[in-house]
C-alpha cells in the first residue's frame, strides 16, 4: 500500500452519477455492460432517483482531499425472517478510481459499510464478487469476510 | 424427480411465520441459527413486518392442493446504478419443506421470482447459497444461473 488516503465517505448526489459510472465502466467486466456517453444516459439518472428514494439503501461515494470523488458503494440493509429476523447488509458496486487504488480507499469505505450495517442491527454482511476478481477476493478476506458461498447470477 | 406437485406460489402472511421459520430451521445450516419455540420469538413477526411493508421486497410462500405451506422464498428487488441503471433481483431463504422435496416446489418458486424480476425490469437475478449446498448448486445451474461469482459473507 502506498501510504493510505483519508477519505470523508458520503452520500451520492445526482452530480456525483457521471463520475461514478466512469468508475463503473473503468473495469473489465463494466467496460461491456455501462454506457458512458455524453449526455450519459437518462436511466443512470432514473434509478439514481429510485436509489435517493429507497430508505433501505445507501449508496455513498469517498472524497478525496480535495473534494473528488474517487470510489463508490452501495450497502442495502435488508430486513429478513433467517437469523432470528436480523436484517442483512448487502454490499453492491464497490469501485476505487484507477489512480487513486492501493490507498486504502477500499477499505475505509467496505469499514464504514460494515459499521453502518451492525448499526442498523445486521448480523451477517454478504457480497457477490465475479470469480476472476482474486484480488478482491483477498481484500474481503483481509477485511474478516469468508468465501463461505457461492454467488450464482442469471443475467438476462 | 417424484412427479410435480404444483403449487401455488402466494404473498406470505403474519400467520405463516411460524411454518416458515420452521423450515428455515429443518437445515443444517438454519438449525444452529434459529430459534423455533412456542411462542416463536417477537423478534421474527417484527421482521415480518419490515419485511411486509418494504415495497421492494417480497416474501412468498408456497401453498400446495390442500393450503398448506410447502415451501417460502425472499426476492428483493434492489435498484443501483450498474449495468445502465438496471435493477437486480436477490433471492433469499428459499426453503422446501422436508416432506416434499424433489417435487418441483423449488424449481416453480424459483422461476417465479425471476418472472417476476423480470417483469420489474431487471437484467440480473442473483443469490449466495453455501459453499456446502452442493445440491442447490446444481439446482440452480439447471435453472440457467451460472456460478460466476463468490459471495463472502461476514457474520457477526
Amino acid at each position: 500500500m502506498n501510504g493510505v488516503s483519508r477519505v470523508k465517505i458520503r452520500p451520492a448526489r445526482s452530480d456525483d452519477v457521471a463520475v461514478i459510472v466512469a468508475m463503473l465502466a473503468d473495469d473489465a467486466l463494466g467496460r461491456a455492460r455501462e454506457r458512458l456517453e455524453v449526455p450519459l444516459p437518462e436511466s443512470y439518472f432514473e434509478a439514481f432517483a429510485k436509489v435517493d428514494r429507497d430508505p433501505n439503501i445507501q449508496l455513498v461515494v469517498a472524497e478525496d482531499g480535495e473534494g473528488a470523488v474517487v470510489g463508490c458503494l452501495q450497502l442495502c440493509i435488508l430486513p429478513g425472517l433467517s437469523s432470528q429476523g436480523a436484517s442483512r447488509g448487502l454490499i453492491e458496486d464497490v469501485r476505487v478510481a484507477s489512480h487513486c487504488r492501493s490507498r486504502g480507499i477500499g477499505e475505509q469505505m467496505v469499514q464504514w459499510a460494515v459499521a453502518e450495517a451492525r448499526a442498523k442491527g445486521c448480523k451477517l454482511v454478504e457480497l457477490l464478487t465475479h470469480n476472476t476478481r482474486v484480488d478482491a477476493q483477498r481484500f474481503y478476506v483481509r477485511l474478516g469476510f469468508a468465501p463461505s458461498h457461492v454467488g450464482m447470477t442469471l443475467r438476462f
